[in-house]
């Protein structure tokens, strides 16, 4: 299966509808593109495999201040750092995500199923889909900063 | 599904098997453990998500100068760098103790899919999974570093 435009949308609608939903923030999605080479770079990033139509990956990758802007109004409550409480919310985060983009891509007859989510802490870390096919990145910017959607499929 | 102890053999031995295959290395394994609570720490990990009988996750995660000795071994040439060369073979390490992991699995009746993998890269990053169930984890010392084998189901 190509990287179809069609599976742009699912991807970029969900999670404005997952971070509105969640943590009342509304995200502006920039201009999708299709990346090669290097990964994402971040501080903080969910990352789930998918299975299905077709394997794949799907990875959101936040600065700090981004990501800690998130989870305190998501909380309610101030976050200063990156601590499990921070990391078990990026992770119900990415779960919700993934599950809701699955959800519209069903509605297009596509199925998907995901794994079980991972969050990776680690300053400037990156993140790289090992795949020969396409990788889709989806820029977002918020108040507190940026993040970016990263979607492959095989 | 539990993690049962029976799940533990075809993860490792599959890890020996890879290593030794592929990289001309025979990594010792350690004794396996569930653990709780905070995730794994390294500069390089692994991770691929499993669905099927159940949704799970793999992740490999190696200090510097274990992976940079394995893939130098791989490479039948010293790496002096973790640049793109060396994340693509710690994705094609992955996915292929992911492939032959399921394989063992299957022969004890249990079928799963792996999704695609991805490489971290980052001095001292952390891969926490995002489940309420059992994290399986198995340590391995190699001559050049230690690395960890984790596994979990939901």
């Amino acid at each position: 299966m190509s990287m179809k435009v069609e599976f742009i949308n699912p991807f970029l609608e969900s999670t404005v509808n997952v971070l509105k939903t969640m943590a009342f923030v509304e995200p502006i999605p920039g201009k999708p593109y299709i990346k090669t080479g290097s990964g994402s770079t971040g501080d903080v990033s969910g990352i789930v495999g998918i299975t299905g139509d077709a394997e794949g990956s799907l990875c959101i990758t936040f600065s700090r201040a981004c990501i800690l802007s998130i989870i305190s109004r998501m909380f309610g409550e101030e976050q200063k750092e990156i601590n499990d409480e921070v990391k078990d919310a990026v992770g119900e985060l990415t779960n919700v995500i993934s599950g809701d983009s699955r959800r519209r891509l069903e509605e297009l007859g596509h199925h998907f199923l995901g794994a079980v989510p991972s969050v990776i802490s680690g300053q400037g870390h990156e993140v790289k889909h090992i795949t020969k096919g396409p990788i889709l990145s989806i820029p977002f910017s918020t108040s507190a900063g940026n993040f970016t959607v990263e979607v492959c499929f095989k």
